[in-house]
């Protein structure tokens, strides 16, 4: 059962975001078209999710499909999610709002530090700030779903 | 590395789907606002997915977002994908194309038979055809990549 949506993550909902090693972000092109990819993230703060582009990261502003979508409708929808064959255990936690790459040099840094504390495989791949451009996504609304009800975790 | 998108699923792509107990699926707005949710499916064949209308079936079709979101534009993207902390094993099947209710009573049998077959919460549930609808996901292309690439599985 749902309860009704915030503009920004509460405790309840970090608690997911952190549990869990994966997202699935989707975005859509000008005319509509949707994309979803899985994606590591980090939390910045209760607005703030980011990525980094770590994969030819030079290129990657201009050929990956999340990025080309974002640069032509800026909006995002980004769902973490629990499974469980116990369907009553079910959860997930669906954030939207705009994304844009991160220009701010210090901000950045501060988005690489929180992703490679998250993911001992970008320590060990070399992500740094400056090398690696990071996507920002600022949360407009915050949707927790959770199958056993509004008091469910 | 990627591959070239492929218009069916292959073997390849089934094996990822039926080991799989989750996709994530993206629909948009008419405006191109994206959304995302955790699903379950079938397979129905190598052109199309299908998804049931499990919770307040009678109800969903108006109010589930998802739906709203086909009806305005028909347009999906779905992933399913392998989570690994050794990311060399990561892999993702991403499939697009067009959803809609399915109207056909024997081909919605069908898909609610391979949705009870895959899931026994569904079994348990009690659904059914004829309760419960069913959108039918109609594949036109199909991408495939794996972090330790083509050759990957």
């Amino acid at each position: 059962m749902g309860r009704a949506p915030q503009t920004s993550l509460r405790e309840e909902d970090r608690a997911l975001l952190d549990a869990s090693r994966v997202a699935h972000l989707a975005t859509a092109s000008r005319d509509g078209r949707p994309h979803v990819v899985p994606l590591c993230y980090a939390v910045l703060d209760e607005n703030t999710l980011v990525f980094a582009l770590d994969d030819k990261p030079k290129a990657a502003g201009r050929t990956l499909r999340r990025m080309r979508n974002l640069a032509e409708n800026e909006r995002f929808a980004l769902v973490v999610d629990r499974w469980d064959e116990s369907w009553n255990r079910l959860a997930y936690v669906l954030v939207e709002g705009t994304g844009a790459l991160l220009e701010d040099d210090a901000r950045g840094a501060g988005a690489i530090e929180a992703l490679r504390a998250r993911y001992p495989q970008y320590v060990e791949m070399g992500l740094r700030a400056g090398a690696h451009p990071v996507v920002e996504l600022r949360i407009e609304s915050v949707h927790r779903w959770a199958a056993d009800g509004p008091a469910g975790g």
